[in-house]
C-alpha cells in the first residue's frame, strides 16, 4: 500500500503546425494543416495515446504581424488558426480522457461569457476542460478591442487577479446536488442550493448566477505561464498547473522552489500545483537519426524567416553578412531578450545565420535532440532534482513530431516505471491526482450544521 | 430544366428541454436534458434525418429568474444550459448536413470575438456555422456585464447595425485564394489577398486582420428575429434567414412582406432572404391522438408554473380562484402583451387556469395540433400564401416531440413534393440555395482589373 508512486507527465502544446519555424514545409507535414480539423485530431488522439494529461492550445485575439526584413510576414504560417474553445468542443468528440486546455486572456474578455464557455466545455467533454489564463500582452490585440496598446503590467495583473476570482465564483453558482429534477414533484432544483455571487470589485461588477451547472469537475482546472513576480503569486493562489520555461537545471530549479513555496501561505499543498517545463524534445533511433530529424526543418528555413526570428530582439540584421558575426546592436536600450541573444552569439562565437538556426525550434526551451533514452534520462533528472513534475511537450512539427515521442519515448520512460500505463480517471483532475473542486457554498453549508 | 421547384424548408429551435413549460416531466424525457450532450445529439440527429435546414439554439447570457408567484422558480427548467457555440462545435461532429445556428449578444459581446468564434464553427462544420444576431434586453443580462439595465433600444440597434458591419468585414479578411502554402517556394500566402479592416465607428474601433482563414461559406449565415421597425430594416439588409412570430396568416403575410418588400434598396433579390414564422406542430395518428400527447404535457403544469407564465404580464394573480374569470389588472400602464392575453381571456371566456393553458406551449407562435396532414396543409396554405418560406419548429419538448415531426409531418410533405428528399449541397448556404458570400475585396480587384 502506501502513496502512489510520483510519475512523470505529458502534456502538449499543439499550437498551429507546431513550434518550428519551418514546420509547415516538413515534407510529411500539412501544409495548411493549421486550419484542418484532421490535424488537430490526429494530434490529439497521438496525445491521448500517448496518456498524456493535456492538450493545450494557445491563443490570441490577433495576429502577431510584422514584415521585418521585407518578405518575412508571406513565409510564415503563423497567421490563422482556430478558435481554442469551439475546437477542443469538437476534439471532446473524438478523445475520451485528455485534458482540454484552451487559452482565454482577461484583458479582452468578460468573465461572464469565460465562465460559460468552460463551464460548457467542461461538460461536453465530462470533466476534461481547463482555461489557460493569460493577460495579451501586444499592441495587435489591443487594436482589435478599441485600444492602442494594452493597459500597463499592474492593471493586467491586478484585473487578472479579479477575473480568475469571478470565473471561480460563478462556478460555484450550483451546488452539486442543487438539481433535483424529479418528476413527481415537479420540482426542478433547490433554491437554497442556488448562490448568487453579486461580484463588486474593482474591475467588475458581476451579479450571476451563471447559466451553467456545476460541472463534473466541479471547476474546469486552471492553468498559468506566469514567470513575472505577480505572474508566480497568481499561479501559487489559484493555478492547478504552471508552464514554464528554462534552459537549465538550476534556473528551473529555482522557478520550482520559488512558485511552490508561496502556496502555503494561501492554504495550499505544494502537490496541488503541477510545475510543467517546456521540452522540445526530437527522438531517433540513434543521436545521429534525430539529429538528421531536426537537420531537415533546419534547412528548410528561409534567411529572411530566420532573419525576423531574431528581428524583434536585434533588429533587421539583413544588410549584414549572414554568415558574418552579429553586430552590435544601434539601440543602447536593449530589452533583456536581445541581451541574452547577444550573450549566447558572443559565447558561441555565433554569425548571424548560426544564430537564428540555433533559436529557431524551441525559441527559449530546453531542446533535447537524441535517443529516446537520452530524452528520459533528460526527463528523470529535472523530474527528481526538483525542477519538473510534467513537461510541456512542443513538438517541432504536428502531428509527426508529437507522434514521435509518443511511440518513442512514452515507452522508454514506462519500462522506467516513471510513466502511466493507464489513465487514473475520467475527468482532468481526477488524471491530475485531485479531487473535484469544492464548492465553497456547500463548505459553509456542512460548517454551520457541525 | 427550368427553375428548380420552390419547397417548404424546415428549421427547429432546440432549446433546452422544449418549449412546453412542463417538457422535462414528459414521461419519455430525461428531466435533466438541458444539460445532457446525449440530448442535443439525438435532437440534432433527428433533425438531420428530417432533412431540416437548420438546428437552432436560442441564447441568453444571464438567468431569467423571477419567483412570482412563489414556488414557481423551483419548478422550472428554465435555468441551466450549453453555451450554444461549444455545444454546437460537438455537434458538428456527429451531423453532417444540418446547418448549425447559435446565438450571439451584439450588446455583451466584442466583434472580433464572435467573427472568430462562427468562423472558427464554420471551418469545424465544413460550412454550416450561422449567427443568429440578438440585442439582449434583460435586466438579469446586464447585470452580469457591469450594468444595471440593458442600452435603450436605439442604442442597442445601432450597436447592432455597426457589430455586424464589423463581423462581416472581418469575415473578408482573407481572400478565398490567399492562402498558397507552397512548401517548395516556401510562401505561405500572399499579402495582397490580406486585408486589414480599420474599422473606426461610432460604436467599436477594429483594426483586425481575423486571425481565422476565409471559411467554407465565405461567411457565415445571419439569421436574425426583427419584429420591430428596425430589427425588419436591419433584417432586410443584412440576414439571410428571419425567425418571425404570427398566429393568423394575415399577420404573417404582412410581416412577409414588409420585410421582401424593403430589400430591394439594398439591392438584394426577396429570395435571399427566408422567412420562418415559428410553428409548434404536434401530429398524431389521428387527431385525437395529437390531442392526447398534447394533453400529457399541459396536465403537468403545476398551478403556480401557469400562474408564473402570466405574471410576467398580468401579475401574480395566485389570490384569485384558478377556475374564475382573469381579473382586471390593478396597472393602468399596461404592456401590449398583458393586452393581448387579457383580450384572449375575454373574447373565449377564459378562466385563469385556461388562459395559461392557452399559452403554455407555443407562447404566442402559432400551433397546429393535428394528423400530419392537418400540419401539412397548414404549412402549404402559409407556404404558398406569401407568409413563409421555411418553419421553425417549436417542439413541445425534446427529442420526442421533434422525432414525432420527422417521422410523420416530413414524409407527408415529401408525398406532395412540397420538401426535399435529399440534401442539396454540403454546406449551410447551398442548403439555403444560396451561392458562397463573395469577398468584397475579391470582387474590388476584379474591377480594377476590367
Amino acid at each position: 500500500m502506501g502513496e502512489p508512486k510520483r510519475q512523470i507527465r505529458l502534456g502538449v502544446s499543439a499550437i498551429g503546425m507546431g513550434y518550428h519555424i519551418a514546420a509547415w514545409r516538413h515534407p510529411d507535414a500539412s501544409p495548411g494543416g493549421n486550419m484542418e480539423l484532421a490535424h488537430f485530431i490526429r494530434s490529439a488522439q497521438a496525445a491521448e495515446r500517448g496518456l498524456f494529461d493535456m492538450f493545450f492550445l494557445a491563443d490570441g485575439v490577433g495576429i502577431r504581424m510584422y514584415d521585418e526584413p521585407p518578405g518575412a510576414l508571406a513565409r510564415s504560417s503563423k497567421n490563422v488558426q482556430f478558435e481554442p474553445l469551439t475546437l477542443l468542443s469538437a476534439l471532446a468528440m473524438v478523445t475520451t480522457h485528455i485534458g482540454l486546455i484552451a487559452t482565454a486572456s482577461t484583458t479582452w474578455n468578460e468573465p461572464y461569457h469565460v465562465a460559460r464557455k468552460f463551464a460548457s466545455l467542461d461538460h461536453i467533454s465530462g470533466g476534461r476542460a481547463g482555461w489557460n489564463v493569460v493577460t495579451s500582452v501586444t499592441a495587435q490585440e489591443a487594436q482589435n478591442f478599441g485600444h492602442e496598446a494594452p493597459p500597463d503590467y499592474d492593471h493586467r495583473y491586478d484585473r487578472a487577479a479579479e477575473f480568475v476570482e469571478v470565473v471561480r465564483g460563478l462556478w460555484d453558482t450550483w451546488e452539486d446536488d442543487a438539481f433535483l429534477r424529479d418528476k413527481a414533484s415537479g420540482i426542478n432544483f433547490n433554491p437554497s442550493k442556488l448562490h448568487i455571487l453579486n461580484h463588486r470589485g474593482r474591475h467588475f461588477t458581476v451579479r450571476g448566477p451563471l447559466n451553467v451547472a456545476r460541472t463534473p469537475q466541479g471547476a474546469p482546472v486552471i492553468v498559468q505561464a506566469g514567470a513575472s513576480e505577480p505572474g508566480r503569486e497568481l499561479a501559487a493562489a489559484t493555478a492547478d498547473v504552471v508552464y514554464a520555461a528554462a534552459q537549465t537545471l538550476e534556473d528551473a530549479q529555482a522557478y520550482y522552489a520559488s512558485v511552490k513555496s508561496r502556496m502555503a501561505k494561501y492554504g495550499r499543498h505544494p502537490d496541488a500545483l503541477k510545475i510543467m517545463p517546456g521540452l522540445m524534445a526530437i527522438p531517433g533511433r540513434t543521436r545521429q537519426e534525430a539529429h538528421d530529424r531536426y537537420e531537415i526543418l533546419q534547412e528548410l528555413i528561409h534567411p529572411v524567416v530566420g532573419l525576423a526570428a531574431i528581428a524583434g530582439s536585434l533588429g533587421d540584421l539583413s544588410a549584414f553578412p549572414l554568415d558574418g558575426p552579429v553586430p552590435e546592436p544601434t539601440n543602447p536600450r536593449m530589452l533583456s531578450r536581445a541581451r541574452i541573444l547577444l550573450d549566447m552569439a558572443r559565447r558561441d562565437n555565433l554569425s548571424i545565420r548560426q544564430l537564428y538556426l540555433a533559436i529557431a525550434g524551441g525559441n527559449g526551451h530546453r531542446t533535447i535532440i537524441g535517443t529516446p533514452a537520452d530524452i528520459a534520462d533528460a526527463m528523470e533528472e529535472w523530474f527528481t532534482q526538483g525542477a519538473a513534475d510534467s513537461f510541456n511537450i512542443l513538438p517541432p512539427w504536428l502531428p509527426g513530431g508529437l507522434e514521435e515521442v509518443v511511440d518513442q519515448v512514452v515507452p522508454e520512460l514506462q519500462r522506467r516505471g516513471l510513466y502511466r500505463t493507464a489513465y487514473e480517471g475520467r475527468t482532468l483532475r481526477a488524471i491530475l491526482g485531485a479531487a473535484p473542486a469544492p464548492n465553497r457554498h456547500a463548505g459553509a453549508a456542512r460548517r454551520a450544521a457541525e
